[in-house]
């Protein structure tokens, strides 16, 4: 297809198509005459990966380039991969932290591995600092069920990947770190929803 | 205390603190002299509530002020506050969607009353739109693992509340909401290393 079917089919004004083309986020299409390329389903498939993680995770362009160089790089290590999408993903932290007192604190009360080198950890920290700074209560068995909470589900959303190459398992851990976050944020919110309507009184 | 012990025992520069009082975020001090005012613990209190949403949080100040608004208003019903604290918080969405297609359907698969007028719904159907541009699986089974994890969480998290009076309720409801937000995508993050590495071969 030419380019303005491509956005027609994608829904993403040509503007933007030739800005991706651009910053070599998209690949160029098979030159079939001096000004006409012609481009493919893998075009339009990535047309919508740049829109999921610019409108829908409403991620900055240069955060969008990094997870999209995860995702074409050679790493073909989920685990390794899974730390560089994350570490693309916000909160972003200021370079020169404090200590991860809070994070660490955190990670002995569920008796984990604490690694300060992992992007995560210090995502826990200013996040907890947060809590602290707003009043709102953390403690090891407010941790605790959170961390019941969530680990099974964790383990319900790596359970696909055992069955894929190491290409296809990069992929799909960086997308679904940075897609599923927003349908768990959401669902928790209708959860909340749901639950309090349906309190006495309220 | 004044202005510049103020901003010495909250790290946030003085231009941020008058920043704040210009925007009405912040009540003006005492004033002790015409060139002086003092402050109490009750500012140092919310300084470090606005440095969460805005640092920790990461929340554009337009929408620090729209969740200050909730907390300092004369709303006393929490269920009410947190559905303007979620309106409040991403993803933000273009006012002109088209129907709520995949939410709705996922409200069927769980047994949900459906509600397209809360905002979560319409942030559920953006977060789903972009599981689906990128390819992600969806669907009445997986919608139920997400929420068998986190309803149970949401009923804790929502058990405080009862003995609340209105005002703190809805002050603990909209904080609540929007800053455990990022404890639970670390936790998770944390979750999914912790099982990563402990996987054999990897």
């Amino acid at each position: 297809m030419r380019i303005s079917e491509l956005s027609a089919a994608s829904g993403v004004p040509i503007a933007t198509v030739k800005f991706y083309l651009r910053e070599g986020m998209l690949e160029r299409g098979n030159v079939t005459a001096p000004t006409r390329a012609d481009y493919g389903p893998e075009h339009l498939d990535r047309i919508r990966l740049i829109s999921a993680l610019t409108n829908v995770r409403g991620l900055p362009i240069a955060k969008v380039r990094e997870i999209l160089a995860i995702i074409d790089g050679p790493q073909d290590d989920p685990v390794v991969a899974m730390g560089h999408a994350v570490a693309a993903l916000p909160p972003y932290l200021a370079a020169s932290g404090p200590g991860f007192d809070r994070a660490s604190a955190t990670a002995q009360a569920l008796g984990l591995t604490f690694d300060p080198g992992y992007p995560a950890t210090g995502q826990l920290e200013s996040a907890l600092e947060g809590l602290e700074q707003a009043g709102l209560e953390w403690n090891g068995d407010i941790a605790r069920r959170y961390w019941n909470a969530l680990l099974p589900l964790a383990r319900d959303e790596l359970a696909p990947a055992v069955a894929m190459t190491g290409q296809q398992a990069v992929v799909y851990a960086v997308l679904g770190t940075a897609l599923y976050e927003p349908v768990i944020l959401a669902i928790r919110r209708l959860a909340h929803q749901h639950l309090a309507e349906g309190r006495p009184g309220s």
